[in-house]
């Protein structure tokens, strides 16, 4: 079963600059070792009207969505508002998350804290022993926080859910530059049109210019691709395959 | 003058988890050192109509768009084509770009490397001294490649012209959790609308848990919002400010 994916990393401190979204790399690496086709990374700022946007288009438009920050209880965790604005609900308090809360809270609870039991109704929590706090999911979106710790680990306790068939990825490592291969390369999407090809020049590195990469989710296809590929390049023109 | 931007990272390397984008955060930063507000980062695949969307729709709603890869001569480097037909123009041979790449490339001239030529109709190119190569800008759009030291080289380039006025930034660091002081926030906001306020909790750092960042282009209004701020704190509750 092949399934898409998008993601929606929201907060300003991405924007600004003043954070580096080591989330949607994360994120990218565990969906394509799921099989998973990862085909939207969009950033946005913490703003409910844009959050709402982005979750409208991406949940008509890809099978699962996951949405990065923005779930704290502070006045710039719009999140919740947001994606259920997206998805045509209102927000309401989750008993059992608020019962949590005041359990694990006690005295420490207050009107901050409880909006972190806000969610988008008709949500379900995803509860698991790995979990301190449930994942919410609205419909196809998953709702992650934007702490990376914490966004892994529930990831983690997600992951078996989107096994989907895996991707064959072979590797050709080359000293040609890109311009001289161009033709191999056409020739080779040519007869393999379903080839996933890409081509990535290195700057100044001794061992290779440029590095190959073909992927599709049929391992005989790939194998076969390869070896069309090879046959074309010139004698000398790789330094290695993987 | 206020400026805002958007950034389109194209490349199916990224998507795929292969290549983790430095470029945007690069871009973020510089963008946000020059007082020019970053709006939007969309990563998309390596493809024309995906590509044309998304500049069609940041062509009109962003001041700046810059585009990040998919530039070279082989067969998944499809930006230009995409921009063009983004902004409803026709990809043309460039003489001046053709030259230098006839001049520099002499008897190694072939399709793939003339392709690199090819920009929307009606392109500027930015010629300057400490580049090898022009920067190709269609209206509001700025064309930069996908590998990390030439886009640096080239936006160093480009910096200039978007000075706007810059950003003033104060920061809190407090040990205290964002729940407890969510309602000094909310006050904060409430007296300085204007302000841009963010909160950001760090996991297990000995030295504070919650990170503020007070922001505005008046920096007097940054100055008194962080003394409101400052004045609702608990004692104690500030590790340091910057």
């Amino acid at each position: 079963m092949d399934r898409t994916a998008g993601i929606i990393v929201i907060g300003n401190e991405i924007l600004s600059g003043k954070v580096v979204d080591t989330n949607s790399p994360f994120l990218a690496r565990e969906l394509r070792s799921l099989g998973v086709t990862l085909l939207r990374i969009l950033t946005i700022p913490d703003d409910v009207e844009t959050i709402a946007a982005a979750v409208r288009e991406f949940h008509g438009r890809f099978d699962v969505v996951f949405t990065s920050g923005g779930v704290g209880p502070t006045h710039d965790d719009v999140t919740m508002e947001g994606v259920a604005r997206g998805l045509g609900r209102r927000v309401v308090r989750h008993p059992a998350i608020e019962g949590r809360l005041r359990e694990y809270l006690k005295d420490k609870v207050n009107a901050a804290r409880l909006k972190m039991a806000e969610v988008p109704e008709g949500s379900e929590l995803i509860v698991d022993a790995r979990l301190g706090f449930p994942t919410v999911q609205c419909e196809n979106v998953y709702i992650l926080p934007g702490i990376p710790e914490i966004l892994e680990q529930k990831f983690a306790a997600l992951r078996e859910r989107f096994a989907a068939s895996p991707y064959f990825l072979r590797v050709v490592y080359t000293r040609e530059s890109e311009g001289s291969i161009a033709e191999h390369l056409h020739a080779t999407l040519a007869a393999f049109p379903d080839l996933l090809l890409g081509s990535y020049p290195k700057m100044a590195d001794p061992e290779y210019a440029v590095k190959l990469t073909l992927e599709s989710k049929d391992r005989e296809y790939v194998e076969r691709a390869l070896e069309h590929l090879l046959a074309l390049l010139p004698s000398g023109a790789v330094v290695r395959t993987e």
